[in-house]
């Protein structure tokens, strides 16, 4: 029998009950469509709260649309994006952003998952030659996709340099509750503090049901035009403008009150931790990564995957190094850690 | 005091509590993500029943995408889309069509919302030179967006003419259950059964959250790919892959299930008419085109319209010659057009 | 037998013998590639003594080039380009500015091939409104697409109109010389003077082999980003970067020394008005538009097509109404005209 | 005093005198414009001559175009293209591939600027999956960027690589005559036969004022749709449809004629042959690649650099590492040669 709850992904998970009933509350009688709405407004305003009074936010369905629609706002056509050769942004998201901006995206290898400034550098040239893609945005994702987060001080260096060049720093923050929490800090001081331009904060991943929204922080408005200005007309052709938004609105309001961003990735992140411990109790098995937010990769014998996925549903992250990825979501139990474990152990150790 | 239910729009109404329901019984343990999970299986299925079995259909968020992204399935980026100079996908998608596509759309002149063969003969021509973009598409709105219902014959012609140059024909059915209704058919009748290539499958207006579907009915894929096969890295690429997409598709499959999705469109259908029934008693206010579905276009003093909107907000239709457009909703009740009429006619009849 | 120069289309005529001189005097030892070349310096040189000193010039291959990348410069995907009906980037470029811009191109009728306040007013509207693609640009043909010419005051009133909302005066200058000379204004008073933004400066089709050029007169940088200042990568992306530039550029070089443009158009004009003044014998022949460029368009008896074409080709302007095209060229010489008006005359009179 | 040749590019040398002449003897009397002239239709006749009677060609100004639109004809939005990371189309044309086609670019490493099967293999993969790009097609640079030139075999493993998974082979041609006289084949021979599907034929490097072709072999259209078919749509919505056609097909026909081609090629190998031997006498100075086409490349020390090209313009192809580019053209003499590597040795000597 397959277990109710797998560790495949944190998009397995389905709805918290409080952004299930936040729906619910929402669905009172008539509202304006487009965000013109109660609900919306709402949302907007815990979004201020949270990262500033000036921050610009747009509600949009998922996260592959903040993302590309954050850095289209960003680009020109005959731009770059220079990002991290396993980012999502380059390599899950079939095309997506070359295909809305144009712009080529510059893969730099990122041990733990992580831009450098020296690895950014590298790639950093042809600047003002109209032979070349012109370097325009830096994108980094935090949490990165193998679990690590990046320290204060590494984004710091990272922004400094961008913005040193008049480029960009974008975030996609598809995990940026899972990365604030494991470091400590408030939404605004991991992103907008440390220098981060435009945020794609994810919400699906933390218990919503789908719902994300671009943040623009806009301090950088002096090289070239205003990105958040006219980014509802990006919103509405690039197919994100939601007629009832204020149910999606609502999940977002949910997620930005009482804490429960925060409680949601506490959560995740700690199931990991205890993930991890006890996998690191089975010998042939080899933690990947520092486990910083909800995931853990590890590298296991190959025999044992297929025959783990018989009652576990998972991804296999790297087939040649047979390394997969297990995920942690707010309503994983102790229970299920456990539940887990023991299976996994009970076949890798066999 | 602002009254709860407005005739602005079929989207400012919330959900349908069967459809709220059907959420929350999707939201029950983890779940694969990206549409391989036992809810869309379900609404598939259903869709499937309706449309035929080897119809081929595919989730999206909004009905800008399901246009959109139909529309792309069928063209290359130098063919031609021709539709009515009012289609929604003409003047209301902020260019969408155009960006995604890069085709040209031609706006044909068209009485009551309906294109007919001989506008759109009178358009299509410059077939194999290559300094004119080629025709692919005829799209129809169905229900139009003034609220009239193309008759089966009406359809027939047109994709009879279009099968005959071996073009598609596009219908864009964000209202298509009112169409049906209003029609006395079943879905599959008012669509494939009329040559119908490609349906954009309208949830939302009638009593969905947020959902839309494309629907592939490929009778003509002797003209060139197979649309369907591969629209899958469309949608991806196209930012409408939901990751959670069980909540969507329970949307879906409930509107489907227990004749709902006919239910609303024959309420909403039903207090249109009454709508225009009363408001025929006010003199000074026109009626602008048959009432065939759930909208009602009338044509009221100048003076009149910002008075009426400080209760009821809705949208000019146009402005010039001070049309208005009143929609019922699958919620909208009998006492709200009686109490919207008093005092819409207390206003005119002042 | 076929006549060696027809009235088909003044891109039939071949290379005027300075052009093709210039042409070989460029063809001198090595010169650097992409633009760095003082043919292209010369060039360019002459631009600025037409055109003002920071008139910002940019050479490419060819008019629909010129037009899209021009418009490209000025807009965002979500902007509208509001043209007459019958404007080339309407209607004989396969939808080449869509694809590239983005945009929606607006068509608006145009009696005369001209646009007019009253007319682009009409369609300017929805600004502001997500919904709505935003009009930004305002394009129009110069000469005409059906011959005629706009007055200096009806240029002044569109571009006092785009300015006053914020928006551009783009003009596809294919046949500029022609206007010009029609006018009796140099090419500034033509263009610049009048408040156009960005110009198509036509060479091909007044003498050269193939050589336009996009001349931005940026009066109207606070509305947005500087359009020529990163134009270069604009046109590499648009794949318009020639690596032997030299060749491009001499063709627009000779055009714009000693009065060629100038003695070229006068002479295709003093040649259409000649084949007006013999056409206007015919009693079965009308003259369809003022004849104040280097174009004729009459309406014949639809028998008489096909049998002038046996000897002379040109094309059919409008089918239905059996109206044809006739233009003259740099090289159309007297005795040209008149046997092409015997030949003519014998058939349609017949 | 700057000398008249150089070595920077094959592309600063001029046109060939017996292509000048073909263009001055095109240049006679009207030809109906696009393509429909007799120098065209004579040019593709010499193509067909030379590649096969149903070999496809379309003429258009330039090489990136050549590249872009052909990759285009070939591929869908959300497919990728493998090529070199050196590869001209992925490092050269500012992003024009991407743009254009909406797809990936994926780099590859290659090492003496070739694609090897195993190499290709590594990253094709995710076939089928809708969360990356599909793979579609294989570019490699035919003589490469770094003056090497692929074996008959080496190109008929990869295009074997390709079939058997129903994708295509593209060949960037632009210095394509230099690889088949390198190698002793025919142009036939050094394309088609090895299983190129398309290849970018280039005429400007070789001599010619601006002229490319895409030529399709069309061998594996059970792939999906027939490329070619509709090519002349996707060419001038690209902006690459010349008007005065004759003088764009006049050079390639010219080169096609009487072996020009492989004379102008055998000329430029034999002159870089001649200065690798020269500059190999030079201690300080390192042959970075086997020299089998028109350039040498060298790594010599940083200072000289910019001593020789106060005399010499040239690039510098790998700042860090020092390394220099010198092609070699057409009209490249002995005497320039000897020169050149007299005028270097003193500096690098010194």
């Amino acid at each position: 029998m397959k277990p109710i709850r797998s560790f495949a992904s944190d998009n397995n998970a389905g709805v918290h009950p409080e952004i299930l009933k936040a729906i619910a509350t929402a669905n009172h009688g008539h509202a304006v469509g487009y965000g013109d709405d109660p609900c919306t407004d709402a949302a907007l305003a815990r979004f201020r709260e949270h990262f500033g009074d000036d921050a610009k936010v747009f509600v949009v369905f998922n996260g592959t649309a903040a993302n590309c629609l954050g850095l289209q706002a960003l680009t020109h056509s005959y731009d770059a994006v220079i990002c991290a050769e396993g980012a999502h942004i380059y390599v899950d998201e079939c095309g997506a952003p070359e295909r809305l901006t144009g712009c080529k995206l510059i893969p730099v290898p990122a041990p733990e998952g992580k831009l450098t400034v020296g690895a950014v550098s590298h790639v950093y040239h042809g600047i003002g030659d109209q032979h070349h893609v012109q370097p325009r945005v830096i994108s980094i994702t935090q949490a990165t996709e193998v679990g690590t987060v990046y320290q204060p001080d590494e984004i710091k260096a990272l922004s400094h340099f961008a913005h040193e060049r008049k480029i960009f720093l974008h975030m996609d923050g598809a995990r940026i509750s899972n990365a604030a929490v494991s470091s400590g800090l408030t939404l605004r001081q991991a992103t907008r503090d440390l220098g981060v331009d435009v945020l794609s904060f994810g919400g699906t991943k933390n218990g919503a049901m789908g719902a994300e929204a671009i943040v623009f922080f806009d301090q950088k408005l002096e090289y070239g035009e205003n990105p958040s200005r006219d980014f509802r007309f990006l919103r509405k052709q690039g197919m994100q403008l939601s007629s009832k938004m204020r149910f999606v609105s609502a999940q977002l309001g949910a997620l930005l009150t009482d804490d429960l961003w925060r409680k949601n990735a506490q959560h995740s992140n700690a199931m990991a931790r205890l993930l991890e411990q006890e996998l690191r109790k089975i010998p042939a098995l080899k933690i990947m990564h520092p486990v910083e937010a909800n995931g853990v990769f590890a590298q296991i014998p190959k025999a044992a995957i297929a025959r783990i996925q018989e009652r576990y549903f998972f991804y296999v992250w790297n087939e040649e190094e047979s390394v997969v990825r297990w995920m942690c979501s707010f309503d994983t139990t102790e229970d299920d850690v456990r539940a887990f474990v023991r299976f996994a152990a009970g076949i890798i150790g066999a």
